[in-house]
């Protein structure tokens, strides 16, 4: 353990916390910043239009000179998705295993940076130092390989973040997460514990991944006569990994489809993360030379996501592969809140086509990659911390992890529950909050990164409830004259064709309004007359429709 | 059983087959038509600014003179929810039982009808008969009080309908399903079962509401030192009574929320479906009277409905209610898909605020009000029929209500899944599928009923993902001169504020386009001019922008 210091240690999340995804956590002493993870996150239903959120990057970028590296503990999106844009504008040294800096290597393929990355690999078991830290890498078991916890040996003491994590006692690649470490490191005293919390809601324990090989097994053994299509997360090597297991098994060739699973495949195959037996796996302009029954392809698209491989299947799209009454398509996952409706809509697709369907409401064929409460209260024994920080979660979660910590004896004073932005401080005297660094959710829409914000997506939300009137109007300032319209524009409010009518008195209205103005000498304020055509319009519209499109008056000068 | 007869039985859905909601079945022999249910559907997340969805109407118009009436399963919006529309063209007698026509009267009070309407009581047992057909109402399980079976006898046999139902062994009101009545019609023959498939999926028997009651009573016991809010849908009766029950045994008093609760458990108490102990309901401006623990509070807002009870509730909008570490929320109800994170938000703001949730993944709070695998499978094994239609569900749950089916001995080729419009015909030779008639979903919008069609709802779609950039240019077409502009307006596409550059490249673009066609002397041509304008803006923007926005030029005449 190190001495006593006088030092503060701050903890600051910048995204990760009273959310789903973009997780990223700086921690700083003196002069130096670790930053671990670097995710994205999804946009929710009240951005339309938005492709991915990533966190606000600012108090970083004004303390770039700090910072001595990044540190990551796996390769999913939701810890890694926002790096390519972080080094846009800082070149850091980052640390990671072999198979999450392969898949960041693929991401960062697709972006033009202004420098080479400093990318380092790092085995679980081994230590970084970086300034007044040194991180340890400890291997664990998740939803993909290569996963660790951290534990960051500070000057005031060790903090254990756990990244994401489940305890699996028989993995796939007979790897255990490296709770013998963790014990040890515990018995010698843990400062804070950042512990994920995604399902501290569930209770017992998340089964082995194994078992969804079981059910596999069963499932192909019942299903000898049918081509069997997989779909799964592309990440999930280990998932990809049983089937190509079970299919070898059967005497099945392997054929891959959807581009970020032929990526991630691919790394994961040549980083020697898979093992694919000799000619198992066969290109998918292929399989025509194949018999259905010996024919397992596996796909992306389980979230029912429009464009991935499954979609285009399910809707006749797909170049290679139409389905019918021959197939049995497997959805080896979960819906991800907010995308049940997507993945019902492929269901009732591929059964109205005659395909069986099989998802993990009728077999067990997926298990989760994180941590119920045995796990999580395992994780509290182990490392006996003596602050807590619930990260990773909605709100909900990160207090059903509190829960966990105080039952496990953690003092209620001594757990935080943080948000982003907000900085905890520790030193020698204690914890607490202290004050705040800038923090958000930066909307990436197409090329722009930040140029559509609250204003923007307002706007977005109002044209798609009600749609966008449009008053246009020619006027001669000098003369006080209506020279041309006022013309009206719809788009989005009524079928036009249909409300001839309406639009006739949209047109009076707006012409009384605008010769009102004229009249009284107000033309000259063009922020009156537009304000008296919007408000005259929108009550006009509200009563004769009961809705509240938005009225956008252009007046043109000549 | 009735003689043969030469005549053709109709059966045709207009809603409720490849969807959730708009119930409706129309069934047709030589002149006449009964209609069962009336129901409305929700707008799927692809439908912005709709309120509700009602069935396409144009095939009932088109043979009013034919309808003999209309009769109702139960009160659910699904079922009966369409009536006010349907009423505004057609006026017809209607029949169902008294809580149903209850909760009907409830919803016309809101609406102008050009008649009075003819709703006329039926109490389960009764028979009604409408032209060719005698229709038996036959007691139910569901998560409604006095809800129906139908025994439809046709001159060529008997139609079974299910609407909704579950076998509730131990009901609340005592009253069970009348199986013994499905088994003597069944014993006597049955034509055809249409019978629901909301949880065809799902194995097993659904539990009794009976263990609902079971978990409220532990949650009352462990909980005496808190106020108790449960959420739930307002039209569960007997989940209702059940809270009240509860909540009296414990010596609460109860107050109700919300305006959907307060009209239905109105009217369920004034006609005799509620039995509320004397002195047990106060009213809800009256709660400071007591202390929490004194306290039931029973409100909407189980699906997370912004502008609902609990939902103001949460974020301290309500005017009587503020909740915090004193309090208990338990959401009574299951999130329906789509809802999710709606629920998840309002559990969010709850914890946030420190009061305790407990839902239907922690407690088993909530009961399915639909008949699982085993209940469908004992329906079929009562009724016996000769052909079966699976109806209400998407795809999905009619295919697995087809294999239940056929486990059960049905005939393959006297399955049909129909889809709306799609007209089933049997007579004495046979059943099969015969033509179509008009059907769909009609758009509901403030008072707009069925003014928002495909071409409306993809401008908002498409104005809600990449917003509208508006060219206004004036033109003197004699002089073939830009008179004035052209002027850039957006909204919901960048910040302009920060794009000025972007802004202004735009305007050049536009420029260079018109004056491009005015130099060709192009200008006359209105529609050339505009698709200049807009595919010179639309390639310019998406290769800087990789966006899409709604590019609308308007040419002034001056």
């Amino acid at each position: 353990m190190p001495k006593k210091e006088k030092g503060k240690l701050r903890i600051i999340a910048l995204g990760g916390l009273n959310e789903i995804g973009k997780n990223l956590t700086v921690l700083e002493y003196a002069d130096d910043i670790i930053i671990v993870d670097c995710g994205l996150g999804f946009p929710d239903e009240d951005m339309p239009g938005i492709d991915i959120v990533i966190p606000d990057f600012t108090y970083l970028e004004e303390n770039c000179d700090k910072i001595r590296g990044m540190v990551l503990t796996h390769g999913h999106e939701d810890h890694i998705g926002a790096i390519p844009y972080f080094l846009r504008a800082m070149n850091v040294p980052i640390y990671g295993t072999n198979l999450t800096l392969g898949i960041i290597k693929n991401k960062l393929a697709e972006h033009v940076l202004p420098f080479e990355p400093q990318l380092n690999c790092v085995k679980a078991g081994q230590t970084v130092r970086l300034g007044s830290f040194a991180v340890e890498f400890i291997h664990t078991n998740h939803s993909i390989a290569d996963a660790c916890c951290l534990a960051i040996t500070t000057p005031l003491g060790v903090i254990v973040h756990t990244g994401d994590f489940k305890l699996d006692v028989t993995p796939i690649d007979g790897d255990m997460m490296n709770i013998t470490r963790l014990g040890e490191i515990g018995r010698k005293g843990v400062l804070l514990l950042m512990c994920e919390s995604t399902n501290a809601e569930r209770a017992g324990f998340t089964p082995s991944e194994r078992k969804v090989g079981k059910s596999l097994e069963y499932i192909f053994t019942s299903n000898k006569d049918k081509r069997i299509v997989i779909a799964t997360f592309s990440s999930n090597v280990h998932r990809v990994q049983q089937i190509i297991n079970v299919s070898a098994a059967h005497g099945r060739k392997v054929a891959i489809t959807g581009r970020s699973m032929l990526n991630i495949v691919g790394a994961a195959v040549e980083l020697g993360y898979m093992n694919v037996p000799e000619g198992v796996l066969v290109d998918i302009n292929e399989i025509r030379r194949y018999k259905p029954e010996e024919l397992t392809l596996v796909t992306t698209g389980s979230q029912g996501e429009p464009m991935s491989a499954l979609y285009r299947m399910a809707f006749g799209d797909h170049s290679q592969v139409t389905l019918g009454r021959n197939d049995l398509v497997v959805l080896s996952s979960s819906a991800i809140p907010g995308n049940e409706k997507l993945v019902g809509r492929i269901i009732n697709e591929l059964s109205k086509n005659g395909v069986s369907v099989l998802h993990d409401a009728v077999v067990e064929v997926h298990v989760s990659g994180h941590a119920c409460q045995e796990e999580l209260k395992l994780m509290q024994a182990l490392t006996r911390p003596k602050y807590f920080m619930p990260i990773h979660g909605e709100y909900r979660h990160l207090a059903a992890n509190r829960e966990l910590a105080l039952d496990m004896g953690v003092e209620d004073g001594n757990i935080f529950i943080s948000d982003i932005g907000k900085v905890l401080e520790i030193d020698s005297k204690g914890a607490r909050f202290s004050g705040t660094v800038p923090a958000g959710k930066i909307l990436v829409d197409g090329y722009g990164v930040g140029d559509v914000g609250n204003i923007v997506l307002r706007d977005r939300r109002h044209l798609a409830q009600d749609g966008i009137i449009i008053v246009v109007a020619a006027i001669d300032a000098d003369e006080g004259l209506l020279v041309s319209g006022p013309d009206i524009v719809s788009r989005g409010f009524v079928y036009v064709r249909e409300s001839e009518e309406l639009m006739d008195e949209v047109r009076n209205i707006a012409a009384i309004a605008i010769n009102r103005c004229i009249d009284a000498g107000d033309v000259v304020d063009r922020m009156h007359l537009k304000n008296s055509v919007k408000d005259d319009l929108s009550r006009f519209l509200y009563s004769k429709t009961k809705r509240k499109p938005m009225v956008l008056p252009v007046i043109v000068d000549v």
